[in-house]
């Protein structure tokens, strides 16, 4: 049996398409709809209650699209309103993009953990109590790092920009000792590679796409929800319609892509 | 006769508050009621039918406040939706940031003047239009600055990320023999010295929050408006409260402003 509804990703803008784009590698037979909440982006400097009003909206949107399952890309949803939307999804399987992180982080052999992430994450206090749900001795040093997704979003990486923005960060005395940084923003795998450089191999940086996809790979092979498809169609709706995310999804998803403007 | 009615004045966040500073300042016996749509932040990247709806909302809300002018703070606003908020204040005097600007520049001894701005007012083309309706003799080059508004927002002014990112954008070829830059974001009065630093007088650059705030002054004076309050408030409303917000407001007004979170 195959079940070939689509499966519904989401976040406030581009960030997110780093997870579709692991999707779509890893399961090359399955239907992705996209919903990117460009109206309000970005969800980094919004309140908990602003973030939870939208989120849940386009959960009940993707629900309604007859969605098998739902992939939270965002980490200001993920720690802000995962509850919510989880409430909201009614039932459909729910992925976030911070658990299997946190699960798989908690499991290895670190003792000081950094997260770099917007506001919202860190404020939320997310990482800190995921990790620490599965093991209480690591030590979680959560940084906010905000200037790098307008950085990535304007075509400044590998520049010297990044390059200082990422040097300023990271040498905050915060992250001093920490042996793993995850990178909790859906942005950030886009700068991995600088941001390895600095660190030249004495710590590991931590890239949650692959990770959260796995986990979403487990999750429907478990429930039989796995699709064939043989061509499968890559629906993007966005709340405000602007030529910067069709530009990078057309970059990351090639020219056949649907993409309309869509009002909750 | 005084009016003692508050000035509106909006912008989508702090930037607006540069220009409510020069308010405040200039004229310290006028009432202020601050609309910061921070729910909604930055308009930069936004479409022009969004921003249309978010203005006019706000401005419906000043007319009801009873203001007796309301500025509009922000040049994506300005030069997206000026036509539908003037509509919308329904006879309330409306002052923008662009036309008092534009007005000025056209009528001095500029050859090529040089605008820099968000991607929204570039491309509305709005100083384009607004320059050479009074002097159709005049170049205006304008350049998409998007970078600028979150280096200022998250405190990367004056180190090497600010440094950087200006250089890399006023070496834009476009730019080139321009005599005169006006910086089309009420953000950037808050690194004028940066730009002036990388130009060494070459350019005249052309800060437009007193400009606009001498056109409020004549306005008010021309239609008997002004006031003579002994002990003005400053009143903000956010559509999404936020530290950052409160923090900034603040630092420009004092401690003694009254700051609550609006849904309109």
């Amino acid at each position: 049996m195959n079940d070939n509804r689509p499966i519904g990703v989401f976040d406030s803008g581009v960030g997110g398409l780093t997870v579709a784009k692991e999707i779509k590698r890893l399961l090359p037979h399955e239907n992705i709809i996209y919903f990117g909440d460009t109206k309000h982006l970005p969800y980094g400097e919004k309140s908990k209650e602003a973030i939870t009003k939208f989120t849940t909206e386009i959960t009940d949107f993707l629900v309604k699209q007859d969605c098998k399952a739902i992939v939270v890309a965002c980490n200001s949803a993920t720690s802000n309103s995962i509850d919510e939307i989880k409430q909201a999804a009614n039932g459909t399987l729910v992925i976030d993009v911070i658990s299997p992180v946190a699960k798989k982080v908690a499991y290895e052999l670190h003792q000081k953990i950094g997260v770099i992430a917007t506001k919202a994450t860190v404020n939320s206090n997310a990482y800190k109590k995921f990790i620490r749900k599965y093991n209480r001795h690591i030590q979680v040093i959560q940084l906010a790092t905000p200037l790098l997704v307008p950085i990535i979003e304007e075509g400044f990486r590998n520049t010297p920009v990044s390059k200082h923005a990422l040097e300023s960060y990271l040498s905050n005395k915060k992250l001093e000792d920490i042996d793993t940084l995850i990178l909790g923003c859906t942005h950030y795998p886009l700068i991995e590679k600088e941001v390895q450089s600095i660190f030249q191999g004495r710590v590991k940086v931590v890239n949650s796409a692959l990770i959260v996809v796995n986990e979403l790979i487990h999750e429907l092979e478990k429930s039989n929800l796995l699709g064939n498809t043989k061509n499968p169609t890559y629906h993007f709706y966005l709340s405000d319609y602007t030529e910067n995310f069709a530009k990078t999804a057309k970059l990351f998803f090639g020219k056949s892509i649907l993409l309309e403007e869509k009002q909750l």
